[in-house]
């Protein structure tokens, strides 16, 4: 009855999602994890009561208990477990990105579509996020006209080490990516990146913050401040301008206090707190569907074409000046 | 490994449990349920693939397939099953009111203390969400001082047919009580009701508005606007004034629109919508600390406490004028 | 061309008076100033060029030069100052309270009334406030239905040596008499007031804070938390119940701050921050009608009324007790 | 002792200035208009009681009554009324812009320079407004760090028939581009501008919305939307974030309403609520400094720089791309 899964994966975002499956996640179970780091499997599994541990994530692939698979090692991996899950037919959520190239990513896409089954969902979470989905609900009954531009904010506190001005597009940005697409139901034509004076509590070498633009098919413009060390907290801003009004993410939820001579609320410390509740409702919708035999997540097609406008968006970058995104035909299977 | 729970009542509370239960609470299952009408009891069943009905509560308590039971019969059936599952030696959450007097209120502290064994959970949900649980955060941490006051408003868009103004303290200030004792970790001593002017919204014979005092042994001066018929929403407030600063209820999380004039956000519909969140996270906490052996949410001290307080403010508003709380002394069990 | 008035009274509050006279109102000039304490009325007027100063306010109202008189001086000695101004004809805004007596007020009110013609306005500033304006506006418009509660919070950080828990009514409890008067258009026919747990962070013998409850002629019941001592700001909050919604004040403008895990805003540091507008408001229509020979603002009559239920509430004080409002007849002349 | 101003042009922004200048500022009184459209001119100097009209604002600034000059006429007859004010000694509030083009505001510049005497005001009126100057205040504490950006959205409900592309940047962006030189104390040295996708509701031919880009001479980069058909009112938004924090202006003050499901406050209908007291405090700080003998508001070379800036802009939304602005040396009388 409890959907049986594998992780694949023992790092940070393994080890949330396990937690999650194991203690907070309805009908679902646990089965096996693996990790090339087998002695941090073994403890990761102990912890929630999972008897199997594979040092291989092919092997966990294979095992005949696991129904479905949640791939949360480097990205690096991403399409070889993949691919792997759809020749076994077994439910895959993949991490982001799907894979870290367009060309890996149409292997999976036609891995997929030659099946001509959904298997493959990737985990661009806030399509969960109430927030995100209330403007997308918003956006939707024609409250505000049709949309004509975006404008966001994605800061967090600080970068750890070895955090580079590429990654604030592939790990950050790709999030408003995604989140671009899905609101307004249309791909990415183009994109630009503008280089704001520099902050000086940025490591060497960091552009940041960064200022990106993005153009739709529909010629919706995007802006996304990226600055990731902000110092003051994790914060997400999304503000989408129709002909006739606009909406925008609220505050998160939270007290009110007055004191000295300030009202005020709190801002999440960290992407962690900020989206728990997406991750969770990700995984539960996800167990959820799965268990019907049903994928409707973020597809295959979401992740190459997020990963397509990731790397327009390193072009621009590199190249100081806008890029064209160069996107495949959407098959058939994916329309 | 899942905990296989019981609902006895199959009405509306009972349903949402039930649904609770079977799709979004983790390490959970809904193994049987019962209801004086069986027909309701089997669909119910049915929709979630439960195999057990009964059409007595007890018969449920006793059935060797239950481990917890979770009662969302009518207030007046509440004594009975809880008992038995006393004797059974069975957890049970029993929604509020634990019972609807303070002598049955008793009865059930003296069985438990008996068994000297915390089984008994009161459904005061509150307690479990995010808003009153940063409330209680901000004052444990000094931040505003020692407490001196409590505005709280309950308002209910309109009531159902047979409302009374008895049930407003009853069904709805009964949760303020509850938070009262809860955030300021004291009893209450003494009630009054005031009568404001009456909504002429409200159906004939109702004392809509109330406005009840109330005052904890600490010198704490609570005040619960009461108002069950304010048309335009469901809407909890609470503010807490300490000795160097307060802390209330943010406004719920949402989008913020912009149109025609007017930048605004929701106000949630009913108390499904807006307590959604912590019925689910009440009963998650209930299910995993059962599985470990603990049930520490709100005792039936907690339940007898309330009723006890619900009566004094009955007193008060039938009399007209200030009523003390008349409180049995407190077991050493649920010191 | 521009009003010639004199101030009586050149303390704080008729320096504040004497200040936006000279420089920020319009249309009017500071002919005159009076002062028990002579050295300082020449200071104060030297410093906005005014050349007459007396050391008696009935000097100062029968100067010829001066065409309309504000009274600033302690609140003993508006009684023979207003009858003055009355006997000379000349418009006076007296600070509040009117007298400090309901006596004494009722001498006003005769001798007003037996002139026939408006001559007295009393300095109730917040019926000037934008805020208290559009509260007023929005229950006139009928948005949210007939009034039937008001919530009032009335907060200072610190109060003065000196100061009493009666005077925690006559001086800062009597704002909000005279909003509930004037915002719901009925007079207050009874009072009681409870007594909170002290703060220990006010003076000995304060009774602080003090719950005020007021019940109107049409029944509105009116709570107002007053809390002297609060530590963290001037806080002035209100929020109207109607039968349909509510209305209430907003947060002050300003600008929001993101910051060490913080959004917030300001609370204002005390009464001159928070009502300066106001003050400038009020003076500013009192010249513009005087000028146009008509007085608009709060009459002898609200003065009166407002003294008499600040009576009450001191009765209710030291008694422990509800106790009813002794209003004398309204004169036709005030209908 | 009262400031004696004439004010040359009676359209709506001259009859608000007269209005301002005759009932609301202090110390000023209006003895002189003056209109090529002499009836009106006629009527609206009787309306406040003023004596004198010209049909030529040449007269008007050679009128020996006349001690301060307010220009309100056309953009076009600002040059020679400005020069005309210099010529006579004569302090002069110019309305935006000081000039339409860069050469006619270098004309004033020398002019005023070689007199070496401030007597040039041009009316950016943000820079008074209570908002602004709380982010300018909040910035230069030090609170949020050395600014790295600037968002900005300046949104009007509909426009006037025969608004144009390029008015887009030269009555509406303008503003922004004075607020970004005043609040960061940096010159603008080039622009962009992007045109997202057109509205329906704007006029054939409207560019509108438009995303204006500018780069400060320390590497600041400002994005302006500009979106003159946005229909739901008048709305201006400001974030600055800096190294370490940000300010933004909050919502306009005013009331909370709860209604129908909503809880809401109102969006400005246009400039002239929003900035109604910005206006004010601009005229009363500029007749209060001039009665002092000091002009020390927006000067000459701020109307010459941000006239500048405006035409990069239009020559980036002629040529679709990024343009450098071409400012000259700035006088050592202007430092």
């Amino acid at each position: 009855m409890a959907l049986k899964t594998g992780v694949v994966g023992t790092g940070n975002m393994g080890q949330d999602h396990i937690q999650r499956l194991a203690t907070s996640i309805s009908n679902a179970r646990v089965v096996a994890v693996s990790d090339v780091n087998v002695e941090q499997a073994k403890r990761v599994a102990d912890a929630v009561g999972t008897a199997r541990v594979h040092s291989e994530g092919h092997d966990l692939v294979a095992d005949d208990e696991v129904q479905a698979v949640v791939i949360a090692s480097p990205g690096f991996t991403h399409e070889e477990y993949t691919l792997a899950c759809i020749a076994a037919g077994k439910p895959v959520l993949c991490e982001k990105p799907l894979a870290p190239t367009t060309d890996a990513c149409l292997r999976v896409l036609e891995a997929e579509a030659a099946r001509s089954e959904r298997l493959v969902q990737v985990g661009f979470m806030r399509r969960y996020d109430d927030g995100y989905r209330a403007m997308k609900h918003t956006l939707d009954t024609g409250l505000i006209g049709r949309p004509l531009l975006l404008h966001c904010a994605h800061r967090n506190a600080a970068t750890p080490a070895g955090f580079t001005s590429d990654m604030m597009i592939t790990d950050s940005v790709v999030h408003e990516i995604d989140v671009t697409r899905w609101l307004l139901g249309q791909e990415v034509v183009a994109a630009n990146i503008l280089a704001p004076r520099r902050t000086s509590l940025a490591p060497e070498g960091l552009q940041d913050p960064q200022f990106v633009l993005l153009e739709t098919e529909d010629g919706v413009l995007v802006d996304v401040e990226s600055f990731v060390n902000c110092q003051y907290g994790y914060d997400i801003r999304c503000e989408l301008v129709g002909e006739t009004g606009t909406v925008s993410l609220g505050e998160q939820a939270g007290v009110d206090v007055r004191e000295q001579g300030r009202h005020y609320g709190a801002v999440p410390a960290d992407w962690r707190v900020r989206f728990a509740r997406a991750y969770h409702t990700e995984l539960q919708e996800w167990v959820t569907g799965v268990l019907r035999g049903e994928v409707s997540g973020p597809s295959a097609w979401d992740g190459y074409a997020t990963t397509a406008v990731a790397e327009c968006c390193l072009e621009a970058l590199a190249a100081g000046r806008r890029a064209v995104v160069d996107l495949a035909e959407r098959p058939a299977f994916y329309a």
